[in-house]
């Protein structure tokens, strides 16, 4: 069985590094996911500068890549203004994200719930229009860290909502990563069951509290077809307190490739992007592959 | 449903830290983590203090514990020697390791894997004579880093063996921290099945990929009642090149009783233990529920 995965590292996971990278090397970054064979890459986010600037540039960075047939190149956007911002860019794919609560709504986007998922419906019709790719993220759908615990009916209602308007896929998001796998198959499950049959159900985990990996199993064994990851495991959310890195890429692909999942990725080869990583950040990443390396008995 | 954390801290964590604790302190954790609600405590090795000076003073740590009712001490042994010498330290269990693979085995401790697994028959015995509980640990049971793959009728060949003299429970542990959950829960199952009834099946997972806490919801989910962790997520092993860490008792606990297990332990206490356990090391611990936090909200 085939899983898709999308490096989310160059959005979500140098969004809350210290080190901002300039928009050339973020590029570079992409250049090199993708022929490490990774199919889908998050390549910028188009929100203000102001409030993220490790993301300032996202034009610069969707202009500075050199395209590789057949990977699609993802903007995410959080309201109207960055859709319209990545479609001039020329993405292949809209990633369009908002909160399941009303009080992260209100401090990420400064949005209600109500308003973010009629949004949804709206984009997805312009997306269709304007030939990309068209994907919804649920945030906190797995707990937030201002309201709490956020009820699995809240979130199928909102989701099926969203699943109305036929994107191209809906995105549960542990943002803060409290979600653990009883609770990702009950979401996955339901979710699967209510999606019109074009629109693909993923995932998107933090590993904060270790259970990511953990999810991300529990996940595409209940039907999820997408999961979000970072090369190196960097990242976090900027409004999330506490919140830390996505599961890294090369640990998900070790784990997908050893049970038996196919991803089209070449693992050694993005081992060494997460090495290459690490470097232009000037610091060690939290991913664990690619400094055990994939399984080689030693001699010696 | 109620899974049997033995916390293997004491032991397996602190073998392979750079920095030795003393036996009281060593001690000390033990107490703690019986404090906390952990019903069983790997408290020390009864091996050679030259090849592993960190576990020097075995007897001491024995000696030193303020012994809760309830808890079950265990020691670690490898040969008939460290057996005679748990029991004479006043173990409330023995628990005897040996590997899968005769390379490793004699790297580790000088035997065969027909030896060791024909000393388990007799250490049973041994056991039960001395009223002791005993329990036998299967390493590199899912890779070996000097001959590579294990292949599963070989693992349960020799568990078979070892499980035909009723030990009170066999343990496979994934030494190097290579295994993905479907192979755990392939051998958990067949090992569940061919197991007499009195014989518990247990994990021990290292997180060196990062597999480890999605590995420990395999095991339980396929019948194994017993898994390993350390507090903190210390430890690795001497013998086994780039192992890192035990899955972190925190964490395991905060995804086990997200998922409706009970396993008796306090997690706010135990995330205590760990904080405490990093002063002690002087250093920050790989586990993240201790650094997190266990889910609550946040106000401001």
């Amino acid at each position: 069985m085939r899983v898709e995965i999308v490096d989310v590292g160059p959005r979500d996971g140098l969004q809350n590094e210290e080190k901002t990278l300039p928009p050339e090397i973020r590029a570079g970054l992409c250049d090199r996911l993708a022929a490490a064979g990774v199919p889908r890459v998050e390549a910028a986010s188009f929100v203000n500068p102001k409030r993220v600037p490790q993301m300032a540039g996202a034009e610069e960075v969707i202009a500075g890549l050199n395209r590789r047939e057949g990977t699609s190149y993802a903007g995410l956007v959080l309201n109207e203004k960055g859709y319209e911002r990545a479609v001039a860019a020329g993405v292949d794919e809209v990633r369009y994200a908002f909160p399941l609560t009303d009080e992260f709504a209100r401090r990420n986007q400064n949005t209600t719930v109500e308003e973010a998922a009629a949004l949804a419906g709206r984009l997805a019709g312009r997306a269709r229009e304007d030939g990309v790719r068209f994907s919804v993220t649920l945030s906190v759908a797995f707990g937030c860290p201002f309201e709490g615990e956020v009820r699995p009916e809240r979130v199928l209602e909102v989701a099926g909502q969203v699943a109305g308007a036929s994107p191209d896929e809906v995105v549960l998001a542990d943002t803060i990563g409290v979600g653990v796998p009883t609770q990702v198959r009950a979401l996955v499950q339901e979710l699967s069951e209510i999606a019109p049959e074009e629109t693909a159900v993923g995932c998107h985990f933090h590993d904060t509290r270790n259970t990511g990996i953990a999810n991300a199993v529990a996940a595409v064994e209940s039907g999820a077809t997408v999961l979000d990851a970072s090369v190196g495991g960097t990242g976090g959310c900027p409004f999330a307190p506490r919140a830390t890195g996505n599961i890294a890429t090369e640990d998900l692909v070790y784990t997908l490739h050893g049970m038996g999942y196919e991803t089209g990725i070449d693992l050694d080869a993005l081992i060494e992007v997460a090495g290459w990583l690490s470097e232009q950040l000037g610091k060690e990443l939290p991913g664990r592959v690619h400094k055990a390396g994939a399984f080689a008995p030693v001699s010696g």
